[in-house]
Protein backbone atom coordinates (compact mmCIF):
# COMPACT_ATOMS: atom_id res chain seq x y z
CA UNK A 1 0.00 0.00 0.00
CA UNK A 2 2.86 2.39 0.67
CA UNK A 3 3.80 2.92 -3.28
CA UNK A 4 0.21 3.29 -3.47
CA UNK A 5 0.24 6.02 -1.73
CA UNK A 6 3.12 7.73 -3.47
CA UNK A 7 1.52 6.71 -6.57
CA UNK A 8 -1.60 8.67 -5.98
CA UNK A 9 0.44 11.53 -4.50
CA UNK A 10 2.63 11.87 -7.32
CA UNK A 11 -0.49 11.74 -9.24
CA UNK A 12 -2.42 14.41 -6.88
CA UNK A 13 0.38 17.00 -6.25
CA UNK A 14 2.63 16.60 -9.35
CA UNK A 15 1.07 14.90 -12.64
CA UNK A 16 -2.02 17.11 -12.77
CA UNK A 17 -0.86 20.45 -13.92
CA UNK A 18 -3.96 22.31 -12.47
CA UNK A 19 -3.78 20.43 -9.22
CA UNK A 20 -0.17 21.67 -9.22
CA UNK A 21 -0.64 24.67 -10.03
CA UNK A 22 -3.76 25.42 -6.96
CA UNK A 23 -1.24 23.30 -4.78
CA UNK A 24 -3.39 20.40 -3.75
CA UNK A 25 -1.44 17.82 -1.19
CA UNK A 26 -2.08 14.50 -0.59
CA UNK A 27 -3.08 13.88 3.60
CA UNK A 28 -4.53 10.44 3.12
CA UNK A 29 -5.53 7.89 1.21
CA UNK A 30 -6.83 4.04 1.58
CA UNK A 31 -9.84 2.34 -0.24
CA UNK A 32 -12.88 4.27 -0.98
CA UNK A 33 -11.25 7.66 1.09
CA UNK A 34 -8.82 10.32 -0.01
CA UNK A 35 -7.95 13.72 1.43
CA UNK A 36 -5.98 16.76 0.34
CA UNK A 37 -4.58 19.95 2.05
CA UNK A 38 -5.09 23.12 0.12
CA UNK A 39 -2.49 25.38 1.93
CA UNK A 40 -3.62 28.89 1.97
CA UNK A 41 -1.90 31.46 -0.69
CA UNK A 42 -3.30 34.93 -1.62
CA UNK A 43 -4.17 33.57 -5.15
CA UNK A 44 -7.04 31.82 -3.92
CA UNK A 45 -9.02 34.37 -2.44
CA UNK A 46 -12.40 35.16 -4.50
CA UNK A 47 -13.74 38.10 -2.65
CA UNK A 48 -11.49 40.67 -1.90
CA UNK A 49 -14.34 42.75 0.18
CA UNK A 50 -14.94 39.57 2.42
CA UNK A 51 -11.10 38.24 1.88
CA UNK A 52 -12.63 34.39 1.18
CA UNK A 53 -11.74 31.44 -0.76
CA UNK A 54 -12.92 31.61 -4.29
CA UNK A 55 -16.04 29.00 -4.71
CA UNK A 56 -14.28 27.49 -7.30
CA UNK A 57 -10.84 26.48 -5.54
CA UNK A 58 -13.21 24.34 -3.73
CA UNK A 59 -15.17 23.04 -6.56
CA UNK A 60 -12.09 22.24 -8.01
CA UNK A 61 -10.87 20.99 -4.90
CA UNK A 62 -14.14 18.86 -4.62
CA UNK A 63 -13.52 17.56 -7.98
CA UNK A 64 -9.57 16.49 -7.80
CA UNK A 65 -10.17 14.32 -4.64
CA UNK A 66 -13.55 12.96 -5.92
CA UNK A 67 -11.86 11.36 -8.74
CA UNK A 68 -9.03 10.16 -6.34
CA UNK A 69 -11.36 8.37 -4.48
CA UNK A 70 -13.45 6.76 -6.96
CA UNK A 71 -10.00 5.99 -8.54
CA UNK A 72 -9.21 3.69 -5.07
CA UNK A 73 -12.06 1.54 -6.09
CA UNK A 74 -10.36 0.75 -9.63
CA UNK A 75 -8.90 -2.91 -9.85
CA UNK A 76 -7.07 -2.25 -13.37
CA UNK A 77 -4.50 0.06 -14.90
CA UNK A 78 -6.41 0.80 -17.75
CA UNK A 79 -9.80 1.13 -15.79
CA UNK A 80 -11.28 4.50 -16.80
CA UNK A 81 -12.91 7.28 -14.94
CA UNK A 82 -14.24 10.25 -16.10
CA UNK A 83 -16.11 12.94 -14.03
CA UNK A 84 -20.41 13.16 -15.33
CA UNK A 85 -21.44 15.89 -12.83
CA UNK A 86 -20.27 17.44 -9.68
CA UNK A 87 -22.45 19.60 -7.14
CA UNK A 88 -21.01 22.15 -4.24
CA UNK A 89 -23.50 23.39 -1.58
CA UNK A 90 -21.77 26.56 0.14
CA UNK A 91 -22.43 26.54 3.53
CA UNK A 92 -20.06 28.93 4.89
CA UNK A 93 -17.57 31.59 3.18
CA UNK A 94 -13.80 30.06 3.18
CA UNK A 95 -11.51 31.87 5.45
CA UNK A 96 -7.97 33.19 3.87
CA UNK A 97 -6.65 29.82 5.91
CA UNK A 98 -5.44 26.51 5.19
CA UNK A 99 -8.39 24.04 3.61
CA UNK A 100 -8.91 20.52 3.90
CA UNK A 101 -11.40 18.78 0.85
CA UNK A 102 -11.85 14.63 2.03
CA UNK A 103 -14.08 12.37 -0.19
CA UNK A 104 -15.64 8.89 0.26
CA UNK A 105 -16.92 6.67 -1.72
CA UNK A 106 -20.80 5.88 -1.30
CA UNK A 107 -21.28 3.24 -4.15
CA UNK A 108 -18.59 1.81 -6.83
CA UNK A 109 -20.55 0.07 -9.04
CA UNK A 110 -19.92 -1.46 -12.34
CA UNK A 111 -20.53 2.10 -14.36
CA UNK A 112 -21.38 4.57 -11.91
CA UNK A 113 -19.63 5.79 -8.90
CA UNK A 114 -20.85 7.93 -6.80
CA UNK A 115 -18.80 9.94 -4.02
CA UNK A 116 -19.27 12.19 -1.31
CA UNK A 117 -17.25 15.09 -0.69
CA UNK A 118 -16.51 17.72 2.54
CA UNK A 119 -14.68 21.07 2.71
CA UNK A 120 -13.08 22.48 5.92
CA UNK A 121 -10.63 24.25 8.13
CA UNK A 122 -10.55 22.71 11.60
CA UNK A 123 -13.02 19.84 11.62
CA UNK A 124 -15.40 18.02 9.67
CA UNK A 125 -18.09 18.78 11.64
CA UNK A 126 -17.68 22.41 10.69
CA UNK A 127 -18.16 22.59 6.76
CA UNK A 128 -17.78 25.13 4.61
CA UNK A 129 -18.47 23.40 1.52
CA UNK A 130 -20.36 19.74 1.08
CA UNK A 131 -20.33 18.45 -2.65
CA UNK A 132 -21.06 15.18 -4.63
CA UNK A 133 -19.34 13.88 -7.57
CA UNK A 134 -20.69 11.49 -9.98
CA UNK A 135 -17.98 9.40 -12.23
CA UNK A 136 -18.37 7.38 -14.88
CA UNK A 137 -16.55 4.02 -15.34
CA UNK A 138 -14.97 1.83 -17.72
CA UNK A 139 -14.04 -1.44 -16.16
CA UNK A 140 -11.44 -3.75 -17.75
CA UNK A 141 -13.15 -7.12 -18.65
CA UNK A 142 -10.83 -9.76 -17.63
CA UNK A 143 -11.44 -12.91 -19.65
CA UNK B 1 -22.35 51.09 -19.89
CA UNK B 2 -18.68 51.26 -21.18
CA UNK B 3 -17.08 52.13 -17.57
CA UNK B 4 -19.53 49.55 -16.15
CA UNK B 5 -17.82 47.20 -18.67
CA UNK B 6 -14.38 47.97 -17.50
CA UNK B 7 -15.38 47.85 -13.82
CA UNK B 8 -16.43 44.20 -14.21
CA UNK B 9 -13.28 43.30 -16.24
CA UNK B 10 -11.10 44.74 -13.92
CA UNK B 11 -13.15 42.63 -11.21
CA UNK B 12 -12.67 39.63 -13.14
CA UNK B 13 -9.18 39.83 -15.10
CA UNK B 14 -7.28 41.69 -11.86
CA UNK B 15 -8.91 42.03 -8.73
CA UNK B 16 -10.36 38.58 -7.96
CA UNK B 17 -6.85 36.59 -7.58
CA UNK B 18 -7.95 33.07 -8.29
CA UNK B 19 -9.64 34.54 -11.44
CA UNK B 20 -6.13 35.62 -12.67
CA UNK B 21 -4.53 32.97 -11.56
CA UNK B 22 -6.65 31.01 -14.46
CA UNK B 23 -6.66 33.39 -16.34
CA UNK B 24 -9.88 34.59 -17.43
CA UNK B 25 -10.31 36.84 -19.67
CA UNK B 26 -13.71 39.50 -19.59
CA UNK B 27 -15.69 38.76 -23.22
CA UNK B 28 -18.86 40.70 -22.99
CA UNK B 29 -21.25 41.98 -20.04
CA UNK B 30 -24.48 43.16 -20.51
CA UNK B 31 -27.35 43.26 -18.20
CA UNK B 32 -28.66 39.16 -17.48
CA UNK B 33 -25.18 38.01 -19.52
CA UNK B 34 -21.66 37.53 -18.84
CA UNK B 35 -18.80 35.10 -20.77
CA UNK B 36 -15.46 34.95 -20.48
CA UNK B 37 -12.31 33.63 -22.42
CA UNK B 38 -10.06 30.92 -20.87
CA UNK B 39 -6.93 30.56 -22.57
CA UNK B 40 -5.56 27.77 -23.06
CA UNK B 41 -2.40 27.24 -21.06
CA UNK B 42 -0.49 23.80 -20.37
CA UNK B 43 -1.27 24.14 -16.86
CA UNK B 44 -4.94 23.90 -17.06
CA UNK B 45 -4.88 20.07 -17.83
CA UNK B 46 -6.51 17.82 -15.35
CA UNK B 47 -6.40 14.39 -17.21
CA UNK B 48 -2.42 14.00 -18.58
CA UNK B 49 -3.41 10.22 -20.72
CA UNK B 50 -6.41 12.17 -22.60
CA UNK B 51 -4.97 15.28 -22.77
CA UNK B 52 -8.01 16.59 -20.97
CA UNK B 53 -8.94 20.07 -19.26
CA UNK B 54 -9.10 19.46 -15.76
CA UNK B 55 -13.10 19.70 -14.50
CA UNK B 56 -11.83 21.86 -11.39
CA UNK B 57 -11.04 24.72 -14.33
CA UNK B 58 -14.54 24.93 -15.99
CA UNK B 59 -16.26 24.48 -12.67
CA UNK B 60 -14.06 27.39 -11.21
CA UNK B 61 -15.30 29.92 -14.92
CA UNK B 62 -18.57 28.56 -14.00
CA UNK B 63 -19.02 29.96 -10.54
CA UNK B 64 -17.04 32.93 -11.98
CA UNK B 65 -19.07 33.95 -14.26
CA UNK B 66 -22.12 32.78 -13.07
CA UNK B 67 -21.50 35.75 -10.18
CA UNK B 68 -20.64 37.94 -11.97
CA UNK B 69 -24.22 37.29 -14.44
CA UNK B 70 -26.05 37.54 -11.01
CA UNK B 71 -24.09 41.00 -10.17
CA UNK B 72 -25.39 42.31 -13.44
CA UNK B 73 -28.87 42.44 -11.89
CA UNK B 74 -27.88 44.11 -8.83
CA UNK B 75 -29.11 47.55 -8.34
CA UNK B 76 -26.64 49.25 -5.83
CA UNK B 77 -22.99 49.12 -4.84
CA UNK B 78 -23.44 47.62 -1.29
CA UNK B 79 -25.93 44.84 -2.83
CA UNK B 80 -24.23 41.33 -1.68
CA UNK B 81 -23.91 38.12 -3.55
CA UNK B 82 -22.15 35.09 -2.41
CA UNK B 83 -23.06 31.38 -3.93
CA UNK B 84 -25.09 29.00 -2.64
CA UNK B 85 -24.48 26.42 -4.78
CA UNK B 86 -22.95 25.07 -8.00
CA UNK B 87 -23.80 22.76 -10.57
CA UNK B 88 -21.71 20.94 -13.44
CA UNK B 89 -22.67 18.38 -16.14
CA UNK B 90 -19.60 16.98 -17.93
CA UNK B 91 -20.43 16.29 -21.20
CA UNK B 92 -17.51 16.19 -23.18
CA UNK B 93 -13.72 15.92 -21.84
CA UNK B 94 -12.74 19.65 -22.82
CA UNK B 95 -9.56 19.61 -25.52
CA UNK B 96 -6.69 21.65 -24.70
CA UNK B 97 -7.60 24.70 -26.40
CA UNK B 98 -9.39 27.98 -25.47
CA UNK B 99 -12.77 27.31 -23.83
CA UNK B 100 -15.45 29.90 -23.26
CA UNK B 101 -18.09 29.88 -20.49
CA UNK B 102 -21.13 32.04 -20.30
CA UNK B 103 -23.85 32.82 -18.00
CA UNK B 104 -27.46 33.14 -18.47
CA UNK B 105 -29.76 34.80 -15.40
CA UNK B 106 -32.62 32.77 -15.48
CA UNK B 107 -34.59 34.54 -12.64
CA UNK B 108 -33.19 37.68 -10.65
CA UNK B 109 -35.63 37.42 -7.29
CA UNK B 110 -35.20 39.80 -4.10
CA UNK B 111 -33.59 36.90 -2.03
CA UNK B 112 -31.98 34.32 -4.66
CA UNK B 113 -30.48 34.46 -7.76
CA UNK B 114 -30.60 31.67 -10.67
CA UNK B 115 -28.04 31.62 -13.65
CA UNK B 116 -27.02 28.84 -16.20
CA UNK B 117 -23.98 28.15 -17.29
CA UNK B 118 -22.25 26.96 -20.71
CA UNK B 119 -18.67 25.77 -21.60
CA UNK B 120 -17.59 25.35 -25.44
CA UNK B 121 -14.92 25.59 -27.19
CA UNK B 122 -16.42 27.24 -30.59
CA UNK B 123 -20.09 27.31 -30.59
CA UNK B 124 -23.01 26.81 -27.45
CA UNK B 125 -24.45 24.32 -29.10
CA UNK B 126 -21.77 22.03 -29.16
CA UNK B 127 -21.19 22.71 -25.09
CA UNK B 128 -18.08 20.42 -23.06
CA UNK B 129 -20.36 21.48 -20.11
CA UNK B 130 -23.59 22.75 -18.40
CA UNK B 131 -24.34 24.43 -15.23
CA UNK B 132 -26.30 26.12 -13.14
CA UNK B 133 -25.19 28.29 -10.02
CA UNK B 134 -27.69 29.77 -7.38
CA UNK B 135 -26.71 33.11 -5.62
CA UNK B 136 -27.90 34.63 -2.34
CA UNK B 137 -28.07 38.19 -2.59
CA UNK B 138 -28.70 41.06 -0.08
CA UNK B 139 -29.97 43.98 -1.61
CA UNK B 140 -29.82 47.58 -0.17
CA UNK B 141 -33.11 48.82 0.85
CA UNK B 142 -33.50 52.46 -0.22
CA UNK B 143 -35.58 54.49 2.19
CA UNK C 1 -43.94 6.15 -35.97
CA UNK C 2 -47.52 6.48 -34.94
CA UNK C 3 -47.57 3.12 -32.90
CA UNK C 4 -44.26 4.73 -31.43
CA UNK C 5 -46.45 7.24 -30.04
CA UNK C 6 -48.99 5.01 -28.89
CA UNK C 7 -46.28 3.01 -26.79
CA UNK C 8 -44.94 5.63 -25.41
CA UNK C 9 -48.92 6.79 -24.38
CA UNK C 10 -49.14 3.81 -23.10
CA UNK C 11 -46.07 3.19 -20.77
CA UNK C 12 -46.83 6.87 -19.54
CA UNK C 13 -50.30 6.96 -19.18
CA UNK C 14 -51.21 3.93 -18.12
CA UNK C 15 -48.02 1.03 -17.20
CA UNK C 16 -45.88 2.85 -15.01
CA UNK C 17 -48.75 3.17 -12.20
CA UNK C 18 -46.97 6.28 -10.18
CA UNK C 19 -47.33 8.14 -13.17
CA UNK C 20 -51.31 7.03 -13.78
CA UNK C 21 -52.01 8.21 -9.58
CA UNK C 22 -50.43 11.47 -10.33
CA UNK C 23 -52.18 11.77 -13.33
CA UNK C 24 -49.66 12.56 -16.48
CA UNK C 25 -50.99 12.64 -19.95
CA UNK C 26 -48.61 12.86 -23.10
CA UNK C 27 -48.72 15.44 -25.06
CA UNK C 28 -45.57 14.91 -27.57
CA UNK C 29 -43.04 12.49 -28.39
CA UNK C 30 -40.48 12.51 -31.13
CA UNK C 31 -36.14 11.97 -31.18
CA UNK C 32 -34.56 13.59 -27.73
CA UNK C 33 -37.96 15.24 -26.47
CA UNK C 34 -40.94 14.36 -24.87
CA UNK C 35 -43.57 16.52 -23.01
CA UNK C 36 -46.45 16.08 -20.61
CA UNK C 37 -49.21 17.58 -19.54
CA UNK C 38 -50.54 17.02 -16.09
CA UNK C 39 -54.37 18.30 -15.56
CA UNK C 40 -54.35 20.26 -12.49
CA UNK C 41 -56.39 18.77 -9.24
CA UNK C 42 -56.63 19.54 -5.29
CA UNK C 43 -54.61 16.22 -4.58
CA UNK C 44 -51.24 18.09 -6.51
CA UNK C 45 -51.21 20.78 -3.85
CA UNK C 46 -47.95 21.23 -1.29
CA UNK C 47 -48.58 24.60 0.16
CA UNK C 48 -52.42 25.09 1.25
CA UNK C 49 -51.55 28.75 2.41
CA UNK C 50 -50.13 29.75 -0.56
CA UNK C 51 -52.34 27.18 -2.61
CA UNK C 52 -48.91 26.08 -4.67
CA UNK C 53 -48.05 23.15 -6.66
CA UNK C 54 -46.24 20.68 -4.36
CA UNK C 55 -42.53 20.36 -5.42
CA UNK C 56 -42.74 16.65 -5.85
CA UNK C 57 -45.36 16.66 -8.44
CA UNK C 58 -42.80 18.53 -10.41
CA UNK C 59 -40.06 16.04 -9.49
CA UNK C 60 -41.43 13.37 -10.28
CA UNK C 61 -43.31 14.78 -13.55
CA UNK C 62 -39.15 15.70 -14.20
CA UNK C 63 -38.27 12.23 -13.77
CA UNK C 64 -40.84 10.69 -15.91
CA UNK C 65 -40.34 13.00 -18.74
CA UNK C 66 -36.63 12.98 -18.25
CA UNK C 67 -36.42 8.71 -18.23
CA UNK C 68 -39.11 9.00 -21.55
CA UNK C 69 -37.13 11.53 -23.42
CA UNK C 70 -34.16 9.45 -22.90
CA UNK C 71 -35.26 6.17 -24.02
CA UNK C 72 -36.55 7.83 -27.20
CA UNK C 73 -32.52 7.33 -28.05
CA UNK C 74 -32.38 3.47 -27.17
CA UNK C 75 -31.88 1.33 -30.59
CA UNK C 76 -33.59 -2.18 -28.92
CA UNK C 77 -35.86 -2.64 -26.95
CA UNK C 78 -33.67 -4.66 -24.44
CA UNK C 79 -31.54 -1.83 -23.84
CA UNK C 80 -31.87 -0.76 -20.36
CA UNK C 81 -32.15 2.68 -18.57
CA UNK C 82 -32.19 3.77 -15.06
CA UNK C 83 -31.73 7.57 -13.26
CA UNK C 84 -28.82 8.50 -11.26
CA UNK C 85 -29.39 11.55 -10.95
CA UNK C 86 -31.57 14.50 -10.89
CA UNK C 87 -31.83 18.28 -10.38
CA UNK C 88 -34.33 20.50 -9.68
CA UNK C 89 -34.47 24.55 -9.50
CA UNK C 90 -37.81 26.36 -8.22
CA UNK C 91 -37.66 29.29 -10.20
CA UNK C 92 -41.76 30.14 -9.09
CA UNK C 93 -44.46 28.66 -7.26
CA UNK C 94 -46.79 26.30 -9.47
CA UNK C 95 -50.24 28.05 -9.45
CA UNK C 96 -53.26 25.48 -9.15
CA UNK C 97 -53.41 24.87 -12.75
CA UNK C 98 -52.30 22.17 -15.72
CA UNK C 99 -48.48 22.12 -16.29
CA UNK C 100 -46.57 21.23 -18.92
CA UNK C 101 -43.28 19.20 -18.35
CA UNK C 102 -40.71 19.12 -21.01
CA UNK C 103 -37.73 16.58 -21.91
CA UNK C 104 -34.94 17.78 -23.92
CA UNK C 105 -31.80 15.43 -24.41
CA UNK C 106 -28.65 17.33 -24.38
CA UNK C 107 -26.45 14.24 -24.68
CA UNK C 108 -26.85 10.42 -25.79
CA UNK C 109 -23.72 8.54 -24.88
CA UNK C 110 -23.11 4.90 -25.58
CA UNK C 111 -23.30 4.77 -21.25
CA UNK C 112 -24.86 7.76 -19.75
CA UNK C 113 -27.29 10.19 -21.53
CA UNK C 114 -27.88 13.64 -19.81
CA UNK C 115 -31.53 15.49 -20.10
CA UNK C 116 -32.72 19.10 -19.50
CA UNK C 117 -36.65 19.27 -18.15
CA UNK C 118 -38.96 22.42 -18.08
CA UNK C 119 -41.74 22.71 -16.24
CA UNK C 120 -44.54 25.73 -17.04
CA UNK C 121 -47.85 26.80 -17.16
CA UNK C 122 -48.03 28.63 -20.65
CA UNK C 123 -45.23 28.85 -22.08
CA UNK C 124 -41.62 27.56 -21.80
CA UNK C 125 -39.93 31.05 -21.64
CA UNK C 126 -41.88 31.42 -17.93
CA UNK C 127 -40.89 28.64 -16.51
CA UNK C 128 -42.07 27.47 -12.69
CA UNK C 129 -39.11 24.83 -12.60
CA UNK C 130 -36.16 23.73 -14.45
CA UNK C 131 -34.10 20.50 -14.00
CA UNK C 132 -31.81 17.72 -15.31
CA UNK C 133 -31.70 14.32 -15.39
CA UNK C 134 -28.63 11.92 -15.79
CA UNK C 135 -29.73 8.28 -17.18
CA UNK C 136 -27.15 5.43 -16.72
CA UNK C 137 -28.44 3.67 -20.48
CA UNK C 138 -27.47 -0.41 -21.03
CA UNK C 139 -27.18 -0.91 -24.75
CA UNK C 140 -27.61 -4.14 -26.16
CA UNK C 141 -24.51 -5.42 -27.86
CA UNK C 142 -25.55 -6.69 -31.16
CA UNK C 143 -23.43 -8.98 -32.80
CA UNK D 1 -43.04 19.16 22.31
CA UNK D 2 -45.86 16.93 21.96
CA UNK D 3 -48.19 19.16 20.69
CA UNK D 4 -45.58 20.36 18.45
CA UNK D 5 -45.51 16.58 16.90
CA UNK D 6 -48.96 16.35 16.65
CA UNK D 7 -48.73 19.31 14.35
CA UNK D 8 -46.23 18.01 12.07
CA UNK D 9 -47.87 14.98 11.62
CA UNK D 10 -51.07 16.83 11.08
CA UNK D 11 -49.60 18.73 7.81
CA UNK D 12 -47.44 15.96 6.86
CA UNK D 13 -50.52 13.49 6.73
CA UNK D 14 -53.39 15.30 6.22
CA UNK D 15 -52.78 18.73 5.49
CA UNK D 16 -50.74 18.96 2.27
CA UNK D 17 -52.60 16.90 -0.08
CA UNK D 18 -49.79 15.00 -2.44
CA UNK D 19 -48.31 13.84 0.36
CA UNK D 20 -51.53 12.24 1.31
CA UNK D 21 -52.52 10.94 -1.95
CA UNK D 22 -48.78 9.57 -1.40
CA UNK D 23 -49.09 8.26 2.25
CA UNK D 24 -46.62 9.54 4.10
CA UNK D 25 -46.52 9.10 7.99
CA UNK D 26 -44.46 10.98 9.99
CA UNK D 27 -42.06 8.74 11.87
CA UNK D 28 -40.10 11.28 13.95
CA UNK D 29 -39.56 15.04 14.16
CA UNK D 30 -37.05 17.04 16.50
CA UNK D 31 -35.01 20.37 15.68
CA UNK D 32 -33.12 20.06 12.84
CA UNK D 33 -34.31 16.40 12.16
CA UNK D 34 -37.88 14.67 10.48
CA UNK D 35 -38.41 11.32 8.97
CA UNK D 36 -41.21 9.86 7.56
CA UNK D 37 -42.48 6.24 6.62
CA UNK D 38 -43.85 5.74 2.75
CA UNK D 39 -45.90 2.51 3.00
CA UNK D 40 -45.78 0.27 0.26
CA UNK D 41 -48.37 0.24 -2.27
CA UNK D 42 -48.30 -0.94 -5.64
CA UNK D 43 -49.34 2.75 -6.94
CA UNK D 44 -45.61 3.55 -6.02
CA UNK D 45 -43.98 1.72 -8.54
CA UNK D 46 -42.02 3.03 -11.72
CA UNK D 47 -40.60 0.44 -13.24
CA UNK D 48 -43.23 -2.60 -14.59
CA UNK D 49 -39.85 -4.80 -15.42
CA UNK D 50 -38.04 -4.45 -12.52
CA UNK D 51 -40.96 -3.85 -10.03
CA UNK D 52 -38.73 -0.78 -8.55
CA UNK D 53 -39.90 2.26 -6.58
CA UNK D 54 -40.85 5.15 -9.39
CA UNK D 55 -37.61 7.77 -8.68
CA UNK D 56 -40.46 10.40 -8.35
CA UNK D 57 -41.53 9.11 -4.54
CA UNK D 58 -38.55 9.62 -3.70
CA UNK D 59 -37.80 12.63 -5.18
CA UNK D 60 -41.47 13.82 -3.39
CA UNK D 61 -40.60 11.85 -0.22
CA UNK D 62 -37.10 13.94 -0.03
CA UNK D 63 -38.96 17.17 -0.97
CA UNK D 64 -41.31 17.13 1.66
CA UNK D 65 -39.16 15.61 4.25
CA UNK D 66 -36.95 18.48 3.43
CA UNK D 67 -38.84 21.30 3.87
CA UNK D 68 -40.12 19.71 7.21
CA UNK D 69 -36.49 19.39 8.40
CA UNK D 70 -36.16 23.19 7.68
CA UNK D 71 -39.63 23.95 9.18
CA UNK D 72 -38.39 22.79 12.64
CA UNK D 73 -35.50 25.31 12.56
CA UNK D 74 -38.14 28.18 12.26
CA UNK D 75 -39.22 30.49 15.04
CA UNK D 76 -42.47 32.53 14.52
CA UNK D 77 -45.75 30.61 12.78
CA UNK D 78 -45.57 33.98 10.18
CA UNK D 79 -42.00 32.43 8.99
CA UNK D 80 -42.04 31.27 5.24
CA UNK D 81 -40.51 28.78 3.29
CA UNK D 82 -40.11 27.70 0.00
CA UNK D 83 -37.50 25.12 -2.35
CA UNK D 84 -34.64 26.64 -3.80
CA UNK D 85 -33.90 23.66 -5.26
CA UNK D 86 -33.45 19.91 -5.00
CA UNK D 87 -30.97 16.77 -5.82
CA UNK D 88 -31.63 13.19 -5.62
CA UNK D 89 -28.39 10.60 -6.44
CA UNK D 90 -30.24 6.99 -7.05
CA UNK D 91 -27.72 4.79 -5.47
CA UNK D 92 -29.84 1.29 -6.12
CA UNK D 93 -33.19 0.67 -7.53
CA UNK D 94 -36.46 0.85 -4.58
CA UNK D 95 -37.63 -2.13 -4.11
CA UNK D 96 -41.36 -2.70 -3.79
CA UNK D 97 -41.08 -2.22 0.32
CA UNK D 98 -41.73 0.16 2.27
CA UNK D 99 -39.46 2.96 2.29
CA UNK D 100 -38.22 5.15 5.34
CA UNK D 101 -36.75 9.17 4.49
CA UNK D 102 -34.77 10.53 6.51
CA UNK D 103 -34.12 14.77 6.27
CA UNK D 104 -31.11 16.75 8.37
CA UNK D 105 -30.43 20.39 8.74
CA UNK D 106 -26.80 20.68 8.10
CA UNK D 107 -27.30 24.69 7.96
CA UNK D 108 -29.98 26.92 9.09
CA UNK D 109 -29.05 30.31 7.86
CA UNK D 110 -30.76 33.80 8.16
CA UNK D 111 -31.85 33.15 4.65
CA UNK D 112 -31.07 29.96 3.52
CA UNK D 113 -31.56 26.31 4.86
CA UNK D 114 -29.82 23.69 3.46
CA UNK D 115 -30.74 19.88 4.58
CA UNK D 116 -29.56 16.53 3.36
CA UNK D 117 -32.05 13.46 2.73
CA UNK D 118 -31.74 9.94 2.67
CA UNK D 119 -34.08 7.42 1.67
CA UNK D 120 -33.57 3.35 2.66
CA UNK D 121 -35.59 0.25 3.30
CA UNK D 122 -33.74 -1.22 6.68
CA UNK D 123 -31.16 1.18 8.04
CA UNK D 124 -29.65 4.42 6.62
CA UNK D 125 -26.37 2.47 6.10
CA UNK D 126 -27.71 1.07 3.09
CA UNK D 127 -29.44 4.14 1.20
CA UNK D 128 -31.36 3.54 -1.95
CA UNK D 129 -30.92 7.30 -2.45
CA UNK D 130 -29.38 10.27 -1.15
CA UNK D 131 -30.47 14.23 -1.69
CA UNK D 132 -30.28 17.76 -0.89
CA UNK D 133 -32.42 20.55 -0.65
CA UNK D 134 -31.87 24.27 -0.45
CA UNK D 135 -34.61 25.97 1.27
CA UNK D 136 -35.47 29.81 1.18
CA UNK D 137 -36.49 31.75 4.32
CA UNK D 138 -38.11 34.54 5.33
CA UNK D 139 -38.19 35.34 8.96
CA UNK D 140 -40.37 37.39 10.97
CA UNK D 141 -38.65 40.36 12.74
CA UNK D 142 -39.67 40.90 16.12
CA UNK D 143 -39.72 44.33 17.14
Amino acid sequence: MHEHVELFRSIIEDLIPFNKMVGFKLLEVRENFVSILIPYRPELIGDIRRGSIHGGVIAAAMDAVGGAAAATTLKHETDKLSTIDLRVDYLEPGQPRDLITEATVKKSGSKVIFVSMVTYHDTRDKPIAEGRGVFSVTRTKVG
